[in-house]
């Protein structure tokens, strides 16, 4: 760590790979010797082609995707996907399974009814306010899709693994957990995933659509809500979010280059997980306020004995250098958010620091 | 200009002004002493609070808004915003005029005619292939808005005089002179504008909003399609584009206090386009394609006498550091883009570079 840079446990927009913001620094007067910034040439450039040709063909590695996938760069965040997948897949009379385990899958479920779309809630966890992932669930083999939302960022759970559907196509809200571990293709129709958090800057929604989801877009849909114009186009039917593009290309070749793939990216993300669990579970002090089997390994979620304590500790770590770590104003309590570019580094010196404001405060 | 720069004349994303590509650089591994990048800091966080208030501030300052008018930072650029608009102001039985100036204004009509909306084309520069602004026309006085397009990149031509509507409130795509020269605001209702031309990167849309038109936005609508969703929200109901609007924020800077304002930008902006123009007109080897009184001040169309003399203008220009300057794909020609950051010596630098050439090829 530089010294005058903190450990960053924001929720996202959060921590990048230190590398990757080192080289957009360094070249941000002048991209690939073109004599422009990255964010002054043109979308139309061969440089810029090269970007997002570079930031498509590493998903498109990483996750070993067959020729019926598509990968898409779509502005606009999670939140507009909440509406454009009903809008895109679901016809008259069709209907979707949505599994409800917290704040954003009920968002996702309430912009699909807007729509005034048929959606069923064939499994929710808010009789026990979302601090665990249903289990067998009871999926309709009609729906067109099953919808989940695989990490829980403010309720700190996460699918340790997937459901089975009953072959229904699994469409999955992944913006918290994206490529933090290999995934099983097979089971999937959709994917989507806000950038902020495990792949890049804010501003750009990544989005792997599978030929048979294109397959039932209409055609009246308004250009830029139609999965189509993007699939036709490279993600360029406009001009694009090309610096938030940019940091997704340079965190993909990190994960690829310097990680050294997904399943060293899922063993990296386990391991800081596990020490902070393994920490915790060791005494009482903090609680870890998500089911042991639906823990998530992206944000992890925790309690003090008592609200004086917490605000302590937050400002005492942010005094100390470790940021981000207040939990979300929905439920209060702490968070540390552990993505993908968190080094274990900043989980070893969050662990140092709970030790010793235990002892002191404890 | 640093050594290893060039004179960027791309359409956009286009040439922003160095000192803040500087101020960029200079901070970007940690942030107004964050500890952090600006693309690593919370959206919820106190420096991005001052980031985006302070771009609202110097947007509402710049342009004069009173209290009626919201400030807004939207993504999906002008594009979204041709659904957006008929979508939140167009109930049943409302009409809308649009006048159709070219490529964006055809777009913007068809986009509102794809929701069904009801929309009237009262004026057309299509019959001279869109190289003029029409004048003396007739707008439908029960319009619940007028479209117009106040600069056209392809065609280059501008609106140099608003249009009288008769009070029907203008809704204007300004994507490409936005902030180029003071406004009567009274005139509008509604002014979208995508910041990578005038004011900063790619990936956000600047959306200014009455409240007369705020009023008219329907509940029903999905979330992030609804103008009132953010204008309650200071843009902020889901992570913004963070760094894009951190962008524009430090261009509206520059354009305050180191330009000194929008009469001073608009003096700057003249004197580059006279430059240019009246070169231009000195001679008949570069014509340009805007009738003289529709000529825009932000891009600079023109051919050559032949197509192969354009080809070998655009090429040596590019190896003398003037870049950008091709027509666009559909038109083809020569065009200059010169925005609000271009400074006066790349145009300087622009027309000794023609001198020359058409004393060689001509």
């Amino acid at each position: 760590m530089q010294v005058d840079r903190i450990f960053n446990f924001n929720p996202g927009p959060a921590a990048l790979p230190l590398p990757v913001l080192e080289e957009i620094k360094a070249s941000f007067l002048n991209y690939a010797g073109s004599g422009m910034s990255v964010i002054e040439i043109s979308h139309r450039s061969s440089e810029f082609e090269a970007i997002i040709n570079d930031a498509v063909t590493r998903v498109r590695r990483l996750l070993v995707l067959d020729d019926s996938w598509r990968v898409l760069f779509i502005q606009g965040g999670a939140s507009t996907q909440f509406s454009m997948i009903p809008m895109n897949l679901l016809g008259d009379g069709d209907t979707a399974d949505y599994v409800n385990t917290g704040t954003w899958s009920t968002k996702a479920i309430k912009e699909a009814r807007l729509l005034d779309k048929s959606v069923e809630v064939p499994a929710s966890s808010e009789d026990r306010n979302y601090c665990y992932i249903p289990k067998s669930i009871k999926f309709n083999p009609d729906a067109v899709y099953a919808h989940i939302t695989t990490n829980n960022t403010i309720k700190g759970t996460q699918w340790a693994k997937l459901p089975d559907t009953g072959g229904v196509p699994l469409v999955a809200d992944m913006s918290s957990d994206i490529l933090s571990r290999p995934l099983d293709m097979e089971k999937f129709g959709l994917i989507y995933a806000g950038a902020q958090k495990n792949i890049g800057a804010a501003g750009v929604c990544l989005v792997l659509i599978h030929q048979k989801m294109l397959d039932r877009v209409p055609d009246l849909l308004p250009s830029m809500l139609r999965y189509t114009t993007f699939a036709s186009k490279n993600s360029l039917y406009n001009t694009p979010p090309s610096f938030a593009i940019y940091t997704v290309q340079l965190v993909l070749k990190w994960i690829e280059e310097t990680v050294g793939g997904l399943e060293q990216m899922e063993r990296m993300n386990r391991q800081k997980a596990d020490l902070l669990y393994g920490f915790m579970d060791r005494g009482d002090f903090y609680r870890s306020t998500a089911d042991a089997d639906s823990r998530s390994m992206m944000n992890v979620t925790f309690r003090l004995p008592d609200e004086s304590l917490e605000a302590m500790f937050i400002k005492q770590a942010s005094e100390n250098g470790l940021g981000g770590l207040k939990g979300h104003r929905s439920v209060g309590g702490c968070r540390a958010s552990i993505y993908n570019p968190t080094p274990p580094e900043a989980v070893e010196a969050l662990v140092e620091f709970m030790k010793d404001f235990e002892k002191r405060a404890g």
